[in-house]
């Protein structure tokens, strides 16, 4: 693993250009060479730390001259092995490409350099009434967000990093930078170059600035927990409660296992069953009329517990608590990683496929705790393996490959948010068929016909 | 324009299979070779109605093998010269793809051939409690505002077709069937080739099948017409009512001049002065608190005269007229032809660009009527040119070029819904810039190396 594989000239560029901020040590090619995930690390030959647009352009022109690869990094929090390099090569990690360049208040969009994070853009925002609600648990920069076409949370009124990426400025595989979309609110301007970008995980382009939708704080909040006798009653209260067109900011589901390990992790008294989490949005009018109509069906369902928390202390503790449900449950098994699942089905779909991915968890002997974003199907199993036990991750990769399989023949997708990475490349062909992959592949090849940028990564190996 | 270039062999397929549903007759031709605008018509060389997505393959096949343009054509409501045939070939008519193949009430989507209008989806709906927002005025295909990436008074509240196409079925430029996108809310799995072939304009590929969202007909619907003393202070009440995020369904402007012409053709007695329509969706209460607060912000800009329609029938009846109002102008000025506009800028800047519009209105001598969505901050200029008075079309050139360097100049973008088509085709590297252009022309050669689909179209000339 200390071996270089780069090419001498380039590292003497690249070392005289940024000093200490080009580095070939090994924990710092370990730190970005792993994620969150059971994916086994795949070292960088060497991190640039990247500060400006023009740093960015440096590196991918440098890298193309030599044939290098360049695996872009924000955080590192992604959990597919997106900023794994199978090939080696750089990574350039954006984490201090953090300036908030505009806010744009009365427009309801702001611009920011990709290493912004959510939480950081959200702060900045303080005073003007605007937040960003994108919201996919770990603090994501923006970059990430968008290069994994992110959701979380609030998707289900907001939207995705799919509805909420304005405009880009990226530098191409060849180091020209492009701009792409702009301010206004719509466009019949030519090819949706930005959507293009958003979800192409860094394997079109590095992502160097953003222009993303803000949205006015409102005026009223309420939030609610509602325990359920079984997963299925609350499932059917999501789906009642999204195809009454009720405009429900968040719901969540977490199963009895995650509320276990929440209360164990967060020192919280939770009901330890079937949940579900809700927040509403709007004026108080608004609010109330929500949530009425959505206690109502809950109630209807056997619903219990119902408790608000309309105090902004209260809220934040709720949603921490919901957001620290992946590490909660990791701390189930001391020592675990996790084997993520991600999958999204259309509503109707939904506690059918939720009800037989609770008969495949009935019959492996693993931890498996089941929550996620159901207003929008998307659910997630968190899959606590021991990635040193065979059978573990066997099984694993078992329930994996069931559950995408049932999402993709219910019409569904085997990742509603994590992306692609290296992890469901496989899945790629089975979702979309060979001839969309195949201009996928086309696309890729028009934009990076060395195939440098992030290679590996979305696209299966070629047949 | 008689003159028939089409390979004998490819007439005589043609002729084998399609029988009387491929015509080279020129007034079915002409029929095909021209739109709602400005644009002189270009014929194409023949014209086959297509009636299933087999009958595209074969067209688009024979075409690649004879090395001759396919232009689709749904049912000619575009204003950008999109339908057009300036190098001849074959246009496709997908009008008599008229099937909706699947209404899911449960998930809020539809499936449905690209030749079915948005009327006949809404017609298809009742009963389900659901509807398709996305309303041009034009009772467009769903294929051609997929194409074009259409938007309307609804877009606001909506979104436009960027936001609304789940997923496609469309014939690539070889004649293979390829399918995007799928009936998830949300899906991270690979590039988004749905949203890059919405927008594309038939230039990327022959969109056969959509798969729509639908939305649940609100509870509650009130519209209202509002008059005021300015179009500054209309444009001042649409800002603040965006800007506090009163969630509006529908925001119109229409200055008196529009006025006058709806009046004139709809026989209404609307006051003939710079006039906002409004609607609002949601629950009784939701309608009522959002008519009130934009009632109160018209009222501190001298909004005066401010009418309800609660009642179906008035509703319709507003809508219809605002719908006609592209129509109506036309009838000012007998003979006429529309020389159209469609700017979109960030809305902070929305009543600087309609202030300086209006001066660049005042120095020339055609009639010219401003309306447009500015909820979105998109407008139009309806110029009324004898297209065979060259001083007239040198004027209309003129604000044309006017409008749309001001909007870029500010951050807008030269097409918010009608498309580059033939006729802003110069403007897209202004807007995009170099680079962007360059990597839209990679990717129309990765898709369609032989330029035959809708050639022409969306890209300039290549430099």
């Amino acid at each position: 693993m200390t071996q270089n594989c780069l090419p001498e000239a380039l590292t003497q560029k690249l070392t005289e250009h940024f000093q200490q901020r080009f580095s070939r040590g090994e924990s710092t090619r370990l730190q970005h060479g792993r994620d969150e995930s059971v994916h086994q690390p795949q070292l960088p030959d060497g991190v640039v730390l990247a500060e400006s647009t023009e740093d960015v352009v440096l590196v991918v022109k440098l890298c193309a001259e030599f044939g290098v690869p360049v695996i872009p990094y924000g955080v590192g929090s992604s959990v597919e092995g997106h900023v794994l390099a199978p090939s080696g090569g750089i990574s350039l990690d954006l984490s201090s490409m953090n300036q908030i360049l505009a806010i744009h208040a009365e427009d309801g969009d702001a611009t920011v350099q990709a290493g912004v994070t959510r939480k950081q853009l959200n702060d900045a925002l303080k005073g003007t009434g605007l937040f960003f609600p994108i919201d996919p648990g770990a603090d994501a920069t923006l970059g990430g967000m968008a290069a994994t076409r992110a959701s979380g949370t609030n998707a289900v009124r907001y939207g995705t990093m799919r509805e909420n990426v304005l405009a880009t400025s990226t530098v191409l595989a060849d180091g020209r930078l492009m701009k792409t979309g702009g301010r206004a609110r719509k466009s019949s301007a030519g090819y949706d170059l930005t959507r293009l970008l958003v979800g192409s995980e860094g394997t079109l382009g590095v992502m160097t600035e953003l222009t993303v939708k803000l949205y006015p704080i409102p005026e009223a909040i309420s939030a609610a927990v509602c325990t359920f006798p079984d997963v299925d009653s609350a499932v059917q209260t999501v789906i009642q409660t999204i195809q009454l067109g009720v405009p429900v900011a968040r719901i969540e589901l977490l199963d009895a296992l995650s509320l276990k390990a929440i209360n164990l992790f967060s020192k919280t008294t939770l009901a330890e069953a079937p949940t579900l989490f809700f927040e509403f949005h709007g004026s108080p009018a608004s609010v109330a009329e929500q949530a009425e109509i959505v206690q109502a069906i809950a109630d209807d369902l056997g619903g219990t517990n119902f408790e608000w928390a309309t105090r902004p202390e209260d809220r934040t503790r709720l949603w921490q608590a919901r957001h620290d449900a992946y590490f909660a449950c990791l701390q189930l098994k001391p020592g675990c990683r996790c084997f993520p699942t991600d999958v999204c089905v259309p509503i109707s779909r939904l506690a059918e496929c939720i009800a037989a991915t609770n008969e495949d968890i009935a019959q492996i002997n693993i931890p498996i705790a089941l929550f996620g974003h159901v207003g929008d199907g998307n659910f997630h199993l968190v899959v606590l393996v021991d990635t040193a036990n065979e059978k573990e991750m066997a099984d694993a990769a078992w329930i994996s490959q069931q559950v995408v399989e049932r999402a993709i023949a219910m019409e569904g997708t085997c990742t509603g948010e994590h992306g692609i990475g290296l992890g469901k490349r496989k899945y790629l062909p089975l979702e979309h068929g060979d001839v969309a992959v195949d201009i996928m592949r086309a696309i890729k090849t028009a934009l990076d016909p060395k195939n440098l940028l992030n290679p590996g990564k979305v696209l299966p190996p070629a047949p």
